[in-house]
């Protein structure tokens, strides 16, 4: 099967030429298929953020799209590299936990391959940069056709590096989640999923406790950001259907001085 | 009519996945058409930034192109999509005032829709994100050849939420503009044609007052940037045909601490 | 002889839309070429990281891609613009020395012409923005097959402008040379290739003396960034096939407090 799209995710940022060189080599493979550019700028190092963006955001792209993630702190290192072939999508990353989440969404119905990378890679192989000498060449051979089962091995979801993927739970009405993501707007995305919230529809006012902050703060439940009056702390369902906390065109987490990865509890206010 | 070229132009900034999600809606509707970044860094909800920005570069598209606007504080409210097409060009944008400069250049040649979201809205449409779930898909019909007066209604420039576009003027020899943008050189860029101003050709010295600085600044009038010397403020006609203010591979806004906005009175000065 | 790809590379940063009106251009003429964009954030005006960005990565573009480079602080002034056909890919650059060490490395086997931009510019042509009115049509019509001696004419290689191009030299087991680029990790790339150095295959541990800085640093040679403890210095043979000074999941730049351009001596440790 053929692909017509590779979809990058990388933490190489756009000022050095590294991209450039991923898409140079790809392009050499395989001069028709097109590069979207999901992320650049993922925090360097961040498999955690990577995983989130890729979460959030695959379910859009074209079916039998390539996903090509190189967050990559151990290249060179012994770690595999991993396929992931859902019903509609494929996803290549090294083995460090960043395609946990999609392998835990599709459960049996995903296949994980480990790549034989002898069978693919450019030669000679930097130890440091397999983004351009292993991962892009993976992705373009496989969108010219190349049979997974001639790339790798089939392995179990229990074999690969899993991620810290905290679910949110619900006890005594209490909401526990975490901040995963914070957006370039300074938007506060969390990781629950908006329809879990049983009293949600008829919530006006929710409390939230942010982990390590003093006492709670409160924050309106509205349908869209401008529906904020300035300055106002509200919460709504964002486009990923998750609980987001925002100010109408200001930054939450700087008003809030909060990171990713601090865990929030959240009450019913009113 | 059918388009190659959707041109995007939005302030989500290409850390965040959303561009990336809005590129992969537009393939998966239509697979052939190209996408060209014209900016994801406008300053966030600076619609005025956007509108100089389309309104400056946009003559240097294809016939055809399909301009995507998404600079959408109000985004989830009442507020309209507008499309606008004039005899070589095809425009997308909520209807903020983005369009306004568009409109008032091509005036009666221009044909405005009010776009009837419900025809091409991805379902369920998030109230956050209209960027993915109005205007991507919305621009991709068009570029398929959907016909406007099948996605919206015809309505007139009047109806249409105008945007405080300053037009230069000329009073006893002095010129009254505005700083219009700041590009990434630091070059200060007003809205004056170099060409309304009579005696430009036989000027050798401009003396400028800006807004709420003491005193005047005086700057030589040169043909381009390397004509200035290090650390001289000079005038030029930019590539965009306005009068800008500049020195010589340095940031004359950090020197001059001008921000955008700001009115100017221009002098002949020599 | 028709070419598929052009590789964009200039200090236009992303915020702007000039790059997007080269892109428009170049795509008015040839709406069937491909663009690569290798880096808009070269550092301004900086024709020499612009340079290294250029030699360090062109290896791995597409037979026939064309190289568009645009850091020209001399736009508009009598600066010619340059064409290098080597036997694999064009380049095209104002003659400011950005081209110089591609002319270097190939010597003989590259042709530079002068182009006559009369025969290309987009008209009228501005003083200020040639990467849109002359080096966006010139790339764009040799990608369409126009013959590079109708364009211009040949040249030698004495006759453009060069570069301060430094070869590291080895002396008394010395290595001299200079850092040439700080990644967006903080990598510190030296101009040195790893396979000049003799002893480096027996060598565990490097001195390092950057100029300017009291005393000497040591750093563990090591194949990749994994095997480095938090904290420690190493070095490594990089993907340039150069010697670079990095600290794992860290910036060596900033603990050095080292920039570009400083010249360093390498001894063997141990």
């Amino acid at each position: 099967m053929r692909s017509r799209t590779i979809a990058l995710l990388t933490d190489f940022s756009l000022k050095d030429p590294f991209v450039s060189m991923m898409k140079a080599v790809i392009r050499s493979i395989n001069p028709n298929v097109e590069i979207i550019d999901i992320s650049h700028d993922v925090s360097k190092f961040d498999i955690y953020e990577a995983a989130f963006i890729l979460y959030g955001s695959h379910k859009y792209f074209p079916q039998n799209t390539i996903f090509l993630v190189v967050v990559d702190p151990g290249v060179g290192t012994g770690r595999s590299v991993l396929t992931v072939k859902t019903e509609r999508h494929i996803f290549i990353a090294p083995d460090n936990g960043v395609l946990y989440p999609i392998v835990k969404e599709y459960g049996d119905s995903a296949t994980i391959y480990v790549i034989d990378e002898d069978k693919i890679a450019y030669t000679p192989k930097s130890f440091t940069f397999h983004g351009r000498d292993v991962f892009a060449p993976l992705a373009a051979y496989i969108s010219l056709g190349y049979p997974l089962t001639y790339l790798g091995k089939v392995t179990t979801s229990n074999s690969i590096v899993k991620l810290k993927w905290v679910k949110p739970t619900i006890k005594n009405n209490v909401v526990l989640g975490q901040i995963v993501y914070i957006d370039s707007f300074g938007n506060i995305v969390t990781n629950i999923p908006v329809n879990i919230i049983p009293w949600i529809k008829t919530c006006k006012l929710l409390r939230i406790k942010v982990e390590g902050k003093v006492g709670e703060v409160t924050a309106r439940y509205v349908r869209t950001f401008a529906n904020g009056k300035p300055g106002e702390l509200i919460a709504l369902e964002d486009s990923f259907g998750l609980l987001e906390i925002a100010i109408y065109e200001d930054s939450a987490a700087k008003k809030l001085k909060v990171d990713r990865g601090l865990k929030v509890e959240i009450r019913k206010g009113e």
